[in-house]
């Protein structure tokens, strides 16, 4: 058998380069990283999507070790639920392990998993495989590269990274490691893709203090700023804007408290005694003392913002005085809600001061300059653009391409897509099982495409259920119950529903005598469904149930 | 009575300044544009959004005239809805009036409409009010300005504006008309919005030519260009870009056939004879000949660009070679639904080029230097920011409170706010009916809120129908029966189904004997709510029904 890498992204959406990559090497399995997301807008009532780990299930004794880049919830947040099949070792820094910990203690799991910290510098043998960490720029503190001595050379994965010459956390870019990877020959190249769209270079996460200054400088009352609880390095800017403009600082949503707590307990975000303050002291303090950090910034319906921004929130009522700062990117796909938020928050008064009209969000990814820096320090053999839309893949690798890198090494790959390297060369061989599953309310993965499709169905043009009683010849006895839902107003429609119910009735009148109640059914169905299409041009979803008349009641 | 003139918001959302405005003096109604949007994300199932005419219905006598600033949809879509309730002379421009005239065949309205054709420079006296059109710059032709004459002093409308030195269609901006206007003295200024985030100049229609051209030399196969079918100054650059070199263009999509019949009808789109070429024969001419217009830019599913997306489009299939232009303005809430399209294109081998990308879009609207420069040259008393979300609206008023304008002659109000001036001063004096109604299928009007929660939680968790039959007593007879859809895959929830069944016949067995129909169901309803929500965090909706055994099966 000749020696053989597979490298096979496997999380997140098929159109989607989602946080979840599988490095095989003979039998032996490596994972990097396990995130979730947030459903797509017509991923209706799913309450969270996580790659399908379908692939892995036969394998779970090969895997060596799951090797955790940072804390953030794309890179972390599926994590249980694999962990709950697959009982491997896990690799992290500091804070990301404490991330993990707070995470994994509301998940009931078959075994105790094994959480091994580890700091940049680091190295671990994993099988075949020896994992260096190495520190690289992003907006959570302790998140890192990795550098992966495999039998066939060395693969380096980027994390998630932009290069940061004035970090609010931890070191400047280390571009002493990255050049001495790159000396030592890169086999290839996993590398964060979410910017490359976007030319230039993605400023220093310094880069918003003059806009926050401002702010809090001008603020005649409270300010409240909302961001990702996991945007560490965006809270302690806010924590410092704080002590050096005399206010007090109030967090507000169980994920962001969490969070902070995580974080100052491990040395992570630095606060003097005396700063915070309770949310629920703060009415009592004077308005220009006041300081809150709130989650939202996505328009999360039942997040702080959006029931601050609705006046459902009972600890804080916004109103005029207050100055909101939405200081987070918008995660495409929910620009609506997050826009809509900013304007109730307008509504209610309040100055709001969002990424539009000030720069006070710069995002954590690297632009189209540093991926180029990034390639040029490394010079890998083979590229694979991750971490992003398959448009952003396509954008990095004609980056990469105008590089230099030949297109034939190039792979722009969707999930599940085996990418094998040899001796020889390397190439897409095959998909295995590979994309998503749905997380709803308790149940994994037992709602899929087609429970979607009709709860899409149903959204759209509601349900109307008709229910008959039949006698033992299939004629219809009494008249038929309609209940809608979703559908139209029932008492402006008293003639629409009389007129079905006769439908239903001349449907059933029409079959031959001693149908079953199966044929009944789907009489009727087809009877109504024509009715309401051409009455009303709608397609409601008609549930149709015919009992039988029996002559003796039972008793239950 | 002192003399007053009301100045009224009308069209489009609660939280949105859209395209309807009204101008009352004394008995006097003017109507300025009509516009319909296209449903948010969650309103379910709805077709088109158009404004609440409720204010407008018991005065429909008092109305002098419907003037139109230009034909984009969301500026003359209610139009039909519009004159089905007000039989009112509507006065737009050539080309308007066109789109209008095509718009208002498909539907049958009471009465004939009066269609008046109107130039830049014509002025119309409508009961005390008297309106010149003038040019102003935007992304199609005959886009006019108004300066209405009112007794109270000079009005001045916007329209949808930028100024482009060198634009495509019709002439330069016309500082001079501006000027003259300032000149006479503006009472109000109703202003367009839309970029009011954006600080700077927006650049010229014409700089998007470079990008074309450097797309048309370089593409090695056919070229799909997606934009607005009404967006006629880009299909004329297109077409202008295919003669120069030398490819034929074909179209595809309804409205986008439609739009190009009409301009060119009317002589706004300059096609030479020969580049036309129908889209059925553009597969017998060599791939690097073809340039295909199409609609579909906001990745509506139905559209011509997402169904070749989709592999759904029988007339044109993408292949590799293809290169797909994405030549418009992503709409706010449409992002996630254009970024599939491109991801979609992509993954079907086509090279895709967009807004993040390349400069192959520029927006039709004045930023904020352009902004400053309007309120330069009309030096208006008062200031009515129109036409954008609340953002904006509030973007556009710090502006003009900048440009020296005190707040309290500046007026940031949302439909249905009436803005009244008199000899004394200008106040927000009442809040009368306005906002939105939902146009669902054939109905306008019948789909409301309650409607939409209805379908926002069946689409959510889906349904659960349970239907039961009970003797006299309200004692079950036989087994019930229970349907879903949108809730789980039915052959995997066996267990879960036939728990609810027992449920079901334990609810009615705990009622005392004799208990009504209405108390067996809304027993029923209760017991199984609270089923699947601990069994599964679910809440379905449920709609039980209970039929009553007869002893005697009548004939139906």
């Amino acid at each position: 058998m000749t020696e053989k890498l597979k490298i096979i992204p496997l999380g997140g959406l098929g159109e989607v380069g989602k946080n979840m990559m599988a490095l095989i090497y003979g039998e032996a399995i490596l994972i990097i990283d396990a995130g979730n997301m947030l459903p797509e807008s017509d991923m209706l009532g799913v309450d969270m999507v996580i790659p399908d780990f379908g692939y892995l299930r036969d394998k779970a004794d090969q895997v060596v070790g799951i090797v955790i880049t940072h804390g953030h919830e794309d890179h972390i947040g599926a994590l249980p639920y694999l962990l709950s099949e697959i009982n491997a070792p896990v690799y992290a820094t500091p804070l990301t392990c404490g991330l993990i910990k707070s995470k994994l203690s509301s998940h009931r799991l078959p075994a105790k998993p094994g959480l091994h910290t580890v700091r940049p510098g680091d190295s671990v043998g994993l099988g075949p495989f020896r994992v260096e960490f190495f520190s690289v720029n992003h907006s959570i503190p302790d998140n890192v590269g990795l550098a992966i001595e495999t039998p066939l050379g060395l693969v380096v994965h980027s994390g998630d990274f932009k290069f940061d010459y004035t970090p609010v956390h931890g070191q400047p870019a280390d571009f002493a490691t990255l050049a001495q990877l790159g000396a030592r020959g890169v086999l290839a190249l996993l590398s964060d893709s979410t910017n490359a769209e976007a030319a230039g270079f993605t400023p220093s996460e310094r880069s918003v203090e003059p806009a926050f200054d401002a702010i809090f400088r001008e603020a005649p009352g409270r300010i409240i700023v909302a961001t990702f609880s996991s945007l560490l390095s965006r809270i302690q800017q806010v924590v410092d804007c704080a002590v050096r403009w005399n206010r007090r600082v109030a967090f507000a949503g169980r994920s962001m408290l969490e969070s902070v707590a995580i974080a100052r307990d491990l040395g992570y975000l630095r606060m003097p005694e005396g700063v915070e303050v309770d949310l629920c002291d703060v009415d009592s303090l004077p308005p220009e003392q006041v300081v809150v950090m709130a989650t939202g910034s996505q328009g999360e319906p039942e997040s702080a913002l959006a029931r601050m921004a609705t006046g459902r929130y009972k600890q804080l009522r916004i109103q005029p005085g207050d100055t909101v700062v939405h200081s987070a990117q918008i995660i495409p796909g929910n620009e609506e809600l997050a826009h809509r938020t900013i304007n109730r928050l307008l509504q209610r008064g309040a100055e709001v001061v969002y990424g539009e009209v000030a720069a006070v969000h710069v995002s954590g990814h690297a632009s189209q300059e540093e991926q180029k820096l990034l390639l040029s320090l490394l010079k890998p053999r083979y590229f694979i653009p991750i971490h992003g839309e398959l448009r952003m893949l396509h954008a990095h690798a004609r980056t990469a391409e105008r590089m230099g890198i030949p297109a034939q090494h190039i792979f722009t790959v969707e999930n599940g897509y085996v990418v094998e390297i040899d001796a020889n060369g390397a190439q897409v061989t095959e998909r295995v099982p590979g994309g998503y599953v749905f997380v709803d309310g308790a149940t994994v993965g037992e709602v899929g495409r087609a429970v979607l499709r009709e709860r899409e169905a149903l959204g759209r043009d509601g349900v109307v259920s008709v229910a008959l009683l039949v006698d033992g010849e299939g004629r219809p006895v009494g008249e038929p119950e309609i209940a809608s839902r979703g559908f139209v107003f029932v008492r402006e429609s008293g003639e629409l529903l009389a007129g079905a119910r006769q439908k239903a009735l001349e449907a059933l009148q029409r079959l031959p005598a001693g149908s079953d109640r199966a044929a009944c059914e789907a009489s009727v169905k087809k009877a109504l469904e024509g009715y309401f299409f051409t009455e009303a041009r709608r397609r409601p979803i008609i549930i149709a149930t015919v009992l039988q008349a029996v002559a003796e009641p039972a008793t239950g």
